[in-house]
């Protein structure tokens, strides 16, 4: 391996660091504008994310304008209360409690689309997989979602929305996909565990349950052990 | 901010060194074994992506076998020959030209698959739009891309394949859906810019036609401006 393209150990480590400390941030956005430069080198970030036959198929909207803001958390409110009913008891109750969006309460929030008709690509590896074009826009926001984490920036993914008014809000062309609705500003602190973990909703999967060899269903004990799968292992 | 939460200057980009170096790699990779502990890490930062209503709807096939990835690589012969035939002339013969795998030059192949119905999270945030749970998987991969990219393992996503046969060739059951057929291994370097634009297939598209603000279509010069979006405003 070139040397220069290696990483130290201490950017392997802040990578695994943004990995691991990213959360989705729904509460806690603290009212301080984003500037337009961080702005741009998160999206930058997603920007560069793989695309299938490098398509790029996103589009970013940021959206600052409060009126727009609270017409999108009106799309929440209503997908909200339906969804909502499909829960009875504690779950109800948990559910009711949870807090699900920050739509605005958030400075900034940004809606990325797919557009799976974009001629860049030529169609290169999209043929067995339509789907992929989506794929590619998801890559993106994950891009985003990190770089933003190493920016002290809280990101949260809202995806209980009237997607129909939203585009008709967001004037968002028929053609396009509505892939995600992002909340985004800074945070006093990024939480050590997940929401929905902390507030009991669920917990994280042993990740060893969900490694295969070769085939789906075989396991390799020798393996799953040298794999070190603690995540404790990988942060100092 | 909570200082301890925060990133340092070198934390920060050391992120965007991954993001940005990260590539989509068909050739050059080294015949050198990835160690259990290298791939448990990079796994481990797959699972640690965000996952609607925290599903983790994830598996992960860790596929070494020679007659498996044989088997996998005429699941894309077959595929690749009838994607060819959709172009005629010199785009045609580029076509023919690119390397679109890896998966038997690459030491370990990676299967992601997502379950759509797994009775994690409850259903949380997935019934206005059921495709949150691929998206939750995508996440996933590109998690371990980017972990990759700051091991030195290369990583490509192959998506031209006969995923009826592949699906029997894994042993996949059919409620998953194959999400993407990762090909991973070290690599002697990574090239600088994406192959795809290299040899001539697509440009990177221009980031400042893809933002809009407040609404799709709206255009903004002075905040487009403040974020100063050429990529080498970002990187030392």
């Amino acid at each position: 391996m070139d040397k220069r393209s290696e990483f130290s150990a201490s950017e392997r480590e802040a990578v695994y660091r943004a990995i691991f400390e990213r959360r989705d941030i729904r509460s806690q956005f603290l009212p301080v504008p984003v500037p337009n430069d961080v702005l741009g080198r998160v999206l930058n970030a997603a920007h560069h994310a793989p695309s299938v036959g490098f398509m790029q198929p996103w589009d970013f909207i940021v959206i600052r304008d409060h009126g727009v803001r609270a017409a999108a958390e009106a799309c929440f409110r209503q997908a909200n209360e339906a969804a909502a009913q499909q829960y009875e008891g504690e779950k109800a109750a948990l559910y009711g409690r949870l807090k699900l969006e920050g739509i605005r309460s958030a400075p900034v929030n940004i809606c990325v689309t797919c557009d799976p008709e974009r001629d860049k690509g030529s169609g290169l590896g999209r043929q067995t997989d339509p789907a992929t074009v989506l794929y590619s826009t998801v890559c993106a926001v994950q891009n985003l979602w990190l770089a933003a984490r190493a920016e002290s920036l809280g990101v949260g993914w809202v995806s209980i929305l009237d997607f129909d008014r939203l585009r008709e809000v967001l004037e968002i062309p028929q053609k396009l996909t509505i892939v995600a609705y992002l909340c985004v500003g800074y945070v006093a602190s990024f939480p050590v565990e997940p929401d929905l973990e902390t507030q009991g909703w669920e917990r994280r999967a042993n990740l060893e349950q969900l490694i295969h060899f070769d085939r789906f269903g075989c396991k390799n004990g020798s393996a799953l052990g040298a794999m070190k799968l603690d995540a404790k292992d990988i942060l100092p």
